[in-house]
């Protein structure tokens, strides 16, 4: 990426906006990094490990993922060894985001200045390691080189949150925590009736009772607002909402309880515990965001051995127009409700999120998730979604990311996505210059501001 | 859209159908203007209230709709206010094809030179409201100003067709109806049972019968005809068409009479009116029109309250393969039946109506309907259907719109598409300049001409 | 096409790459002309009707398919009336990538200076008549003429494969076959039972027995690999595969063999045979093509008059990620498969395809198929796939006809698309110069050779 120039007036737009602070309100770093403040690992912990999008594409072309260091015990992990097999497979990244986000991770964050490849591998190694032992590359201190303003985490309900009431002691301001309780909520996940009593003994709440665990989960946000969060988050694997009659939801409650529900009833449960959740939204203001349509861990033989997010994750086609009709005719007309939308299929930006962000109140959709986080991804999502929707029913850019050092690179190419799409709709006479420099600053910075009501938050 | 330039290869095929007569063959306007030929109201009743556009925008950012007039009796509506409150949100529109045709409209239609922002509110309201005033925008003369050749409207099968009437008496040859017989062909739409007695008293047969409910449809339609009308449309919520066996549709018209199908034998009812409304197409060479997937009225509280058409109307996926199997199996090797199709779901532009016009004698391809019918929108849908369909199995444009006033900028939208597509393919070596420019005009003018059998029109 | 320059910086991509040798790893061609060498026979027989893309666009467009010699018996048709006719319609094809590849093959192939159009017909009918009388214009002299190093045809597991015997002979190692078994496969396919008794008399295996019948496969399968083929193909309506415990596939084949499955136990047994095969595939090397998601024959009347392949083949959406999951489950991580997979829904390239190659390590996406194998077809795909499966994960080109004279033409319309996608990459940042200069070639060429083990190949 940072080789390469942008064209003439798409460069003049980019310029404009490279340098503004860095909104990071939805991703998936640890927290307990800035409480903390202890040195990064190695190169290879940090950079390889944990990110599925680069062993995903190795193993796609027959890199077992033992030799990433995936699986094995830490102490047994040589992490020069994996950073030398992900610099023999430097090319597959060759036209993909990934090699953007790296390159300019190096190049421009890092200030490596020797070019990955195979033969540059150890020196490229020993310059990351040599950088990251620096004392500005501490997480707090390198959150600041990187100009990040805000940084949300997401965590499970039951999350104890510590590591936020850590960083917020004697560094407040800058990490929030948002509130991610699909664990406490959908039937569908293993283990889910032991979390509602573990949920019962954290909020004293009677959560056998469904006036009870309502009241538990209430508790929790709660407890989420008072560390700055301003938003919850749902992964949604088949998008179906209801609203259930009382008598019909507190006998699936009680079965659910008993852990002792079908498949077909855990779907309704959750889809109706998704419109409750709309509606706690619409009480205490936080930002509702739903992610539907990715399919888990569909190589059972990987999630087998080695559990999930192990790259298998797979999108399928979403129905957000009847998926969403329960929820949104509950509560989306209440000015006091922001629901984010974040789709994995395309075919739904025009089709159907965009006529519905042009309609309903409350909904904001989100950029480009995931697969389509990448410049022709987020060309295909302006190209879309903005003739329908406008670009004030956009919620900005969220890197969505536990690469932490990777949050500049993503950024950027948002923005340069921003300043491509705006240069190329001035050049066909759909938006004056003048119209597109405003634009610009907004999509980078201030829609995300807005669509996670961050100005509001403490 | 106004004050910026097309690239230059496009502006030279643009500007050689910029002029050309327009011809509507498919829209809303109402009949009763050109029957009447009263002066038009206010600026915000003629702009504003009757664009979903328009509105559903506002509401999407927060405004209430009583704001803008809607549900408020027009003897208590402020229009200038109204005409304020839209102003003041003319930004939201930046990036939407609203926000060109509506620019178009006031500057290049009307010649209103003072540019639309919350600070000109009531000057340009003043200014719309003066020139609407002079005789020279009365309907009819608005027609040949606005260098309109032929406007066809759309008008349920009961619709007395006196406005038509009317027009036709003193001003022929200009405004045609359109058959819409959906109220009286599928159950599913209340009151139906109602207006198939209705139909009984308009056309003397005995609606009770099947038989006599088909010579009942055929007499109205040689009624449309006899006024000008050379086609039919159907709003299609779900696509099926069946062809049932004689005693089997003959049963379920007995309980339709009754007022007594259940939800799927509705459907299957009207799957199979559909086709025989293909039968009689084929019969006396009414073009056939079905605009197919869009779920209306998604917002309840908003359909209870103010009706529909409230901008809640959202796209859903559409099978058009199987979904009009049946009726193309029982009509579509007709030479004499025209079938014109339009679609919400862009996904099916290359994987099914492409394919399928490139290959039934009587499909022709609507141009982008709705959401779709936009700078970009135009660019997907080249993109994806002239390789498969060629150029002459399109059905050229039309404008679908209620809002008179914006035909100009609406037709206008498309001739810059058209232009934008041709030079992008001329550039990419996919056609000659010759064949561009004499591809410019056909798609601009003579194919909607070609597509709706207006040459043949009285 | 050969009239329009490519812009200047993918002219210099494409220029580098169009004289590369032609590798045609699937398609359609008849081996029996190489095993004859006998001369083509006129230009209507072999330009004409064998091309289902010329002629269901003439048919859309109302010329009756017995005009082009269609369902006439070849004694019975006149070669210079068909291309009359053909001719006379020549200007349906302007934008589609039929026009292009009959230029391309008219003009560059067998150097035609003469340009098609109606006045011409007969010219350029005589020009084409005489060249392929020329002794260079034989097959096996034309295959050399036109550059090609291997072409693979697809044949069906039955087949003696006597034609491919008799090239193999004196003229070896440039046709191969490719074993296509949906016809002993797929239960819903006319005459299934009586060629699993043709099977059994063929290998001697005793096909009653499903075991018998897996060595039966295995048998023909060995035969196939024995004259040159690397790969086998599917054509699967659709998408299910399933992994049956064995004593209910054996329940299965045991009425298979009766004849006697209801249509969901055949869709049951087909899902579960296709897993077999990429079992096979896994063991036996040969590389497994699924082309999934066209509906076969929609228009029964021609179905019924003139058989299948008569343009009335039309797509329906699709679902890999569900569909393939039982298959991939069981074979997919195995070093030694190798899965091909082609798709006919465009949604499913960015939602499905693409993040599935990203990841299993058996997957290869193949290029644009059929109607989306165009040069915004091949661009869409780019635009799709890259960013998440890389280019390295892409089976390169084949061009899939039963058209001889045109594989170049589609060769070089994949290769300016190659170049087109790589210059734009360059132009938006997304790629070096160089990078895309190595990419060029591996796309044109050694992608196909690397995905079909054609290295490998005797």
């Amino acid at each position: 990426m940072t080789a390469h120039a942008l064209p003439a007036p798409a460069a003049a737009l980019y310029e404009a906006i490279a340098g503004l602070p860095i909104i990071s309100p939805h991703g998936h770093c640890d927290p307990a990094w800035f409480a903390d403040d202890m040195p990064f690992p190695d190169p290879a912990s940090l950079l390889i490990l944990p990110d599925h999008y680069l062993f995903r594409m190795l193993y796609s072309q027959g890199v077992a993922l033992a030799d990433l260091g995936l699986g094995v015990p830490p102490d047994q992990r040589d992490p020069r060894a994996i950073f030398r097999v992900f610099a023999d497979h430097w090319h597959l990244f060759l036209g993909t985001p990934t090699r953007g986000w790296l390159e300019h991770t190096l190049q421009r964050t890092l200030g490596i200045e020797t070019e990955l490849s195979p033969d540059t591998a150890d020196a490229v190694f020993d310059q990351i390691d040599a950088t990251l032992k620096r004392p500005e590359w501490r997480p707090r201190a390198a959150f600041v080189t990187m100009n990040i303003a805000r940084l949300a985490t997401t965590d499970a309900a039951l999350d104890p949150l510590s590591a936020h009431q850590g960083a917020a002691q004697d560094w407040p301001g800058r990490i929030l925590p948002t509130f991610r309780p699909d664990d406490i909520l959908n039937p569908a996940r293993p283990g889910h009736a032991d979390r509602l009593r573990t949920l019962s003994q954290m909020t004293g709440a009677d959560c056998a009772a469904y006036d009870g665990f309502l009241d538990a989960i209430r508790a929790r946000r709660a407890a989420f607002r008072a560390l700055g969060a301003t938003a919850t988050d749902h992964d949604v694997p088949d998008l179906m909402t209801l609203w259930l009659p009382r008598p019909e939801i507190e006998t699936l409650h009680a079965r659910a309880w008993a852990g002792d529900l079908s498949a077909q009833d855990a779907a309704h449960y959750y889809g109706h515990m998704l419109t409750e959740m709309a509606q706690m939204s619409a009480e205490d203001g936080l930002v509702m965001q739903i992610h539907a349509g990715s399919r888990r861990s569909t190589n059972h033989a990987l999630l087998d051995a080695l559990g999930p997010d192990m790259g298998a994750d797979i999108p399928v086609a979403m129905d957000w127009t009847r998926g969403l009709e329960a929820l949104l005719n509950r509560v989306g007309n209440d000015p006091r409700f922001r629901l984010l939308v974040f789709t994995l299929d395309e075919s739904a930006y025009a089709r159907e999120l965009a006529p519905m962000a042009g309609h309903w109140p409350c909904l904001r959709l989100g950029p480009p998730w995931w697969f389509h986080d990448s410049v022709n991804g987020i060309r295909r999502y302006f190209d879309r979604v903005v003739e329908t929707a406008g670009y004030f029913n956009l919620a900005g850019f969220n890197d969505d990311t536990r690469a932490f050092l990777s949050i500049p690179a993503r950024h950027d190419m948002w923005r340069r996505g921003v300043a491509l799409h705006l240069a190329d709709q001035v050049d066909r006479g759909l938006l004056g210059a003048a119209d597109a420099a405003r634009l610009a600053p907004w999509l980078a910075h201030d829609a995300a501001v807005q669509a996670y009501r961050l100005a509001d938050a403490a």
